[in-house]
């Protein structure tokens, strides 16, 4: 499972050093081990499940980050199977992570963010006011050449299912570790598509906000 | 909170004693209190999330029931607000518990079971074999009364969502308690719609079977 991991960072380098594409598409971090073990006991999580719109401007260290992306949907069985079902395990929702220094893949097979746009695109995530303030904008996507011959309706239907169950392991998540979010639906699609490289199938569902919560 | 359903109980027990109506549509049955304290920690009952198929016939308990009615989509705040998110706020899905003595619809505001129809229609919430074995099938059902001036297509799509959310609290409850769990799309939304007694634009969205697992 690391094995690639490593070779892609050694070719990164390799290319880095060779004055070629030090920023390619393939570049790859890896994320710190996930926590799988820790947390508030799930009632409680449940208890304080709620919607937050005002954040700090504090970056989420390493190791959350990597707890959060596992909890959303990680892999959690030898199989390939997630913390979060998709409609006949097509698993066709992608995360990216919209951060400050960039948009980032995550890819679940080798718990690693891969680089998609070397940008702050935080603030074109949405129009109001406090959008881009937020360390994490989570841009969940379908990956509608995932998902057979079914009707294009059908499509986006099970594509807003699906990511509706991973969207509520990010909200019990934060509510676990004291953590803002917010998910949200309004917002300008093909924009945010065209801004991160995607391919016409490519379909952005919704986008999840998180953040440490506003210091009153 | 509880003193409507202390009346409706005693307008139950009136209506029977008087030989009127003694199974009406009104009649609402109050959960437990449900226990919101406790389970297994967050990072552990999403280790442990999963599909399960084959359960045991074994009944859910009154306090099973109830705690995981409030997971699901029950109220966690003064304002009324759930422990899943909904679009706008708009708490458009409702659940309806198919049990083997009814079918039952959960009112969060009371945390008690309004009787819907007095029928075993578990089996008819699906076409596969063990459909029916399993002692609970919750039906997320939007009502699209409740959902604006939106486009159809619209109102589908925002209604899976918010039945991702719910369903996965039921997942990851499941996990935690150790019971099995599925949630189905494939299924005769027009007949099953019909035995529950929904009006038309009250639309079936998903089904999902819990139960004790199988004993192996």
């Amino acid at each position: 499972m690391r094995r690639s991991t490593y070779l892609s960072v050694c070719l990164s380098a390799v290319l880095a050093l060779s004055g070629l594409a030090a920023v390619s598409a393939q570049e790859s971090t890896p994320l710190p081990d996930p926590e799988v073990r820790g947390g508030k006991p799930l009632m409680e999580a449940l208890s304080e499940r709620m919607t937050r719109r005002e954040f700090a401007p504090d970056r989420l260290s390493a190791q959350v980050l990597s707890n959060l992306l596992w909890a959303a949907f990680g892999i959690n069985r030898p199989d390939g199977r997630r913390t979060a079902p998709s409609a006949s395990n097509m698993q066709e929702i992608g995360l990216y992570a919209v951060m400050a220094d960039g948009a980032f893949i995550y890819d679940a097979k080798e718990h690693a963010l891969r680089l998609a746009v070397k940008e702050d695109l935080r603030a074109a995530t949405g129009s109001q006011e406090w959008i881009g303030t937020a360390p994490l904008e989570l841009v969940f996507v379908a990956d509608y050449a995932k998902m057979g011959e079914r009707p294009e309706e059908d499509k986006r239907f099970y594509s807003g299912v699906d990511t509706g169950f991973i969207s509520q392991n990010v909200y019990l998540f934060c509510a676990s570790e004291g953590l803002a979010t917010v998910v949200r639906g309004g917002l300008d699609r093909a924009a945010v598509g065209k801004a991160l490289k995607l391919r016409p199938d490519q379909r952005i569902v919704l986008v999840q906000t998180v953040g440490w919560p506003a210091k009153k």
